[in-house]
């Protein structure tokens, strides 16, 4: 299960938290690590430093540009966030997510993402709109901001206690869904095909978005769509864009 | 009471684990550390650069020579420890800690000690049997050396869990949406809709219906669709009939 989990942290500017984050990860038995558009160089001797035994983590990561291509395979991604903006978005508790994930992880495809934002400014709205649920670490509310690698190290812990509490609780991974999720890349192909179709029909503008996409991506990801349904949404989005064609 | 939770760090070497424990401390709520013979100078521009805002925590802690001066008036003191040596211990999980916490400290006189050893050789056998019991935080058998301060904000992490979760604050109302939910008859309108809609465009045919919309509609109600998601589904569905109606 613990292999199948993938760290994904984005904008990082400081490669001491790098560091930090692969020996909190190889502490609790995770190993995927994947760094979007790093702000730093990933690997310095700080990293080494804090890595202190575990820099094979960060040798082994994957470096890419964008967090569609760090989670394009995952079936479930939660970004770490503070308490939601503008548009509130499924909040879990670090605990509520951890209890999830045997049933998440049960199928042997199944891919679980978690997204770290930058130290200074966190994640932007648009990448936690590309998550299907955020998850918040209950903190002082007059010092929230917690170190990056120490984010990762609570999250890595319950990671762990979840893992752990299943070794001793077999049986579980009855609960799977029967059906293959889709996964990140599938989704956002499917609000892009979504979006082009909203067009073509006249009821949106990406010149006055009022947050349409933002709320149909929260609709979508609440009910973490089957492969099969999105299949099914995207042929009515083709047969809906015929029409919308053949008039103009 | 997390006011009577103290943290005690004994023989720390490096300042910037000090400023990383008062960090994970505020952000945690806690606010007593103990220093006891501190192999460095504890206030450092390392320490201030990882406190990163909460150094008055390292400005007000005591600093004593021995762990007996730094627990005298506690009333549970809990070292961390990797599994038991020579003479077997109690060992207690971090959480099964935690769940105790608010019983142990229940009056107000009581005062809990969270011990926590040199980076190098952890506690002396002779601190770990002063201790009523000893805490293990599960890793991976490979690599089990927490770095000091995350140590610690795993910690206090469970400490805070165990006060929010006494408080009973509805912290735990997760998934649950801010707005209202569709009624079943707004459901049925739109399922009708839906389907009218589909036929419309030419995507699904009644006589055969291959299961099309009992598929959207275990896929809508899984997600329980607020009031205001529906109504912008259904505007987008009347938008896509207009463009099927001018077209036959």
């Amino acid at each position: 299960m613990l292999e199948r989990i993938r760290i994904v942290l984005i904008g990082t500017s400081h490669p001491g938290n790098i560091g930090g984050t692969a020996r909190a990860m190889h502490n609790m038995g995770l190993a995927d690590l994947a760094l979007v558009a790093p702000r730093c160089e990933p690997l310095t001797a700080d990293t080494v430093s804090r890595a202190s035994g575990a820099d094979h983590i960060v040798h082994g990561a994957q470096t890419v540009e964008t967090l569609e291509q760090a989670a394009s395979d995952c079936t479930l991604v939660v970004g770490a966030s503070a308490r939601s903006r503008t548009l509130p978005w499924p909040m879990i508790t670090p605990r509520a997510l951890a209890d999830r994930l045997p049933t998440e992880l049960a199928s042997s495809e199944a891919r679980v993402a978690l997204v770290f934002g930058r130290e200074d400014s966190g994640l932007s709205n648009a990448e936690l709109q590309r998550c299907h649920a955020h998850v918040h670490i209950p903190t002082n509310p007059d010092f929230s901001s917690l170190n990056l690698a120490a984010a990762v190290q609570v999250l890595a812990y319950e990671c762990r206690q979840a893992w752990l509490a299943q070794q001793e609780m077999p049986g579980e991974a009855d609960m799977a869904p029967a059906q293959p999720l889709a996964s990140h890349q599938e989704l956002e192909n499917y609000f892009e095909h979504l979006e082009r179709t909203l067009v073509a029909i006249g009821f949106h503008d990406p010149a006055t978005p009022r947050q349409l996409m933002a709320r149909l991506r929260r609709f979508t990801l609440r009910a973490r769509p089957e492969r099969m349904e999105l299949n099914i949404l995207r042929g009515i989005l083709t047969a809906t864009e015929q029409h919308a064609e053949r008039r103009d």
